[in-house]
């Protein structure tokens, strides 16, 4: 299978997203993209044992020194502790402005690690090299970086975008069933919110993704890319069309804060949370009751679950009020006008919301 | 006296700084700046009393809610522990992506809250209303921000520019005459690495400087923002020629660093540290030990140390190892070329420095 790469064009910021096989191995891809023949591969006790020796290797025989940041894996640990574990191998080992750092697993290393970059010295280089499948087709891509506060996911951070990012379809043979499931969501999220097309594909090849077929994959990882490149490109700091993106997102960070960070993976709540979205989207007449079954079937033969759990409406009010889009005190939602167009409502009637909170959640 | 203003030209995140005496009460020149009515004041528990009050009645009076942050005063609070109970009060209190924060106060509050300001939802609107010397005359302008790391000073930050930098001379009253001599020490460095005539100047004038004469206070804070300002224009990010600004830095750091954050004040260990590449550029061949006489003068007559404490040749390497100058494991030192003129020199000779660190440095 060829290489393929596209770029997230950002000006003199711009840069390749090459998503391939064997990817790991390719010390040519890497290396014009180092300020310095020395980096620090942060990475987390799942991914370090399959792959940091390997990727280790590659950059050792090209001469470059790498420096191991091994750090406790899942969203609990997306924190200011576990931060400055990767702060305090930095300075003990002296790096410098112009060492890179390569994130080396899922979308809570590539977050923590970028984040880690934008602040380091006020700023050092910084590779994406993602191993899930939700940060292939999205995390990596974009410069989205930063930590969860007890009080709201995300809500410390930087947009702070990679010089690269490395995406070997190889490593997703050793994701677990769950955490590919999860990256699903996100892909089903491009289709929703501007591709009815790649949806119909979807709909059509879910089977073929969920058993892991390489080509249906790159197609898959390849389409998201393209259309979270397009987005990035035009509204890098999200001041409009990219929070599209967020389809579900708002719902889903009120459902991980909720139930606590970790015990829903995020691509899980944006599942359940995107079919918030869509009741609210039918309570306000844009959908049909058969287009919301159509998104709920989508989702489950992907392996998610599409009812989100009943924290009660001031649970979701409160984690939702400190929401990023919250503007004026008004919470802005991602809805769907139809399959395949999203748009941000700030209009969205408080009874509607109600409703969808109480009526189309289930048991926690 | 009028109001004097000048602008930091950096394309669309271009901003003025005015100077002037009453500025406190212009929410004229504060509301352009605000993306909503609605800020947060990041202040300490000395210059809170002392100025919380007016500001906030300014800001009221013209119809903008001001929510207060006091923090406690000193560089020992420069830390991300501090920073968090800036991000616990905008989180409890549903600070928006388009509520503004303004640092009232000095170098750290200015360096903590713009770190807050970058990172809050991954950056918010952010003001500068500095209160002492050195964050009128150097820190509040050119988008530095951070927090100290235990291994060393500002090493986790953002470059992070405010919409606005608003310096009231008034303030200037009340401050304490150790934190008046440590802003000198940065007025005399402008002097130093690039503007001979200005160095004459305050030669000239130190003692109406020290009586804290409006006019020549106003006239320095004025000329060191104009050498700012062109320096951060040409070099945003310090690539180059913006590395001027730290003559003095590194050896100051690690005094600082070494003594334990806040025994000495910034302003003195730049001084001290400043005393110590005037040596080295004189063990150099670059200027002569009249020429250092003449600066050592100027320092003191500003009440300033020039005496480094000898921390021993390891403590200072070791502090200065980290230095974010640092680049390939060499060690770069801004020195003087001649008086008026600063260089960033790679190539100290290590015997030199080495010399500069045992004889020129005194008793800790």
């Amino acid at each position: 299978m060829n290489m393929q790469t596209l770029t997230v064009e950002l000006g003199d910021r711009s840069y390749p997203i090459h998503i391939g096989v064997g990817l790991l191995d390719r010390a040519d891809l890497i290396l014009p993209h180092l300020g310095q023949r020395r980096v620090a591969i942060v990475t987390n006790t799942t991914v370090g044992p399959l792959y940091l020796g390997r990727l280790t290797a590659t950059l050792n025989s090209a001469g470059v020194e790498a420096l191991p940041i091994v750090l406790p894996d899942g969203e609990v640990y997306k924190n200011w502790e576990t931060l400055n574990l990767i702060f305090d191998a930095l300075l003990s080992h002296r790096a410098e402005r112009k060492t890179t750092l390569i994130a080396l697993g899922g979308g809570v290393i590539g977050d923590l690690t970028g984040f880690a970059a934008a602040s380091y010295q006020r700023g050092v280089p910084f590779i994406q090299v993602p191993t899930t499948l939700l940060a292939q087709v999205d995390s990596s891509v974009g410069g989205k970086t930063g930590i969860n506060h007890p009080q709201g996911k995300n809500m410390i951070g930087a947009f702070y975008q990679p010089r690269l990012v490395l995406a070997d379809i190889e490593t997703l043979n050793t994701l677990p069933e769950r955490e590919l499931s999860a990256g699903l969501a996100e892909v089903i999220k491009y289709g929703l919110i501007r591709d009815l097309p790649f949806l119909e594909w979807l709909e059509a090849n879910m089977d073929r993704l969920i058993a892991r077929d390489r080509a249906a994959l790159a197609y898959a990882i390849r389409r998201s890319c393209e259309s979270k490149a397009e987005l990035v490109a035009a509204d890098e700091r999200e001041a409009g069309s990219r929070a599209l993106l967020n389809l579900g997102h708002t719902f889903g960070h009120a459902i991980e804060t909720g139930m606590g960070y970790g015990v829903w993976l995020h691509g899980e709540g944006v599942s359940a949370g995107t079919m918030l979205a869509a009741d609210l989207s039918r309570r306000m007449g844009n959908i049909s009751q058969a287009d919301v079954a159509r998104i709920d079937r989508l989702f489950k033969r992907a392996g998610l679950p599409t009812v989100a759990p009943n924290l009660g409406i001031e649970a979701y009010l409160n984690h939702m009020a400190v929401d990023k889009k919250v503007e004026a005190g008004r919470m802005r939602f991602v809805l769907l006008r139809k399959l395949g167009e999203g748009y941000v409502a700030a209009d969205a009637p408080a009874e509607l919301l109600r409703q969808t909170l109480i009526e189309a959640t289930g048991p926690v």
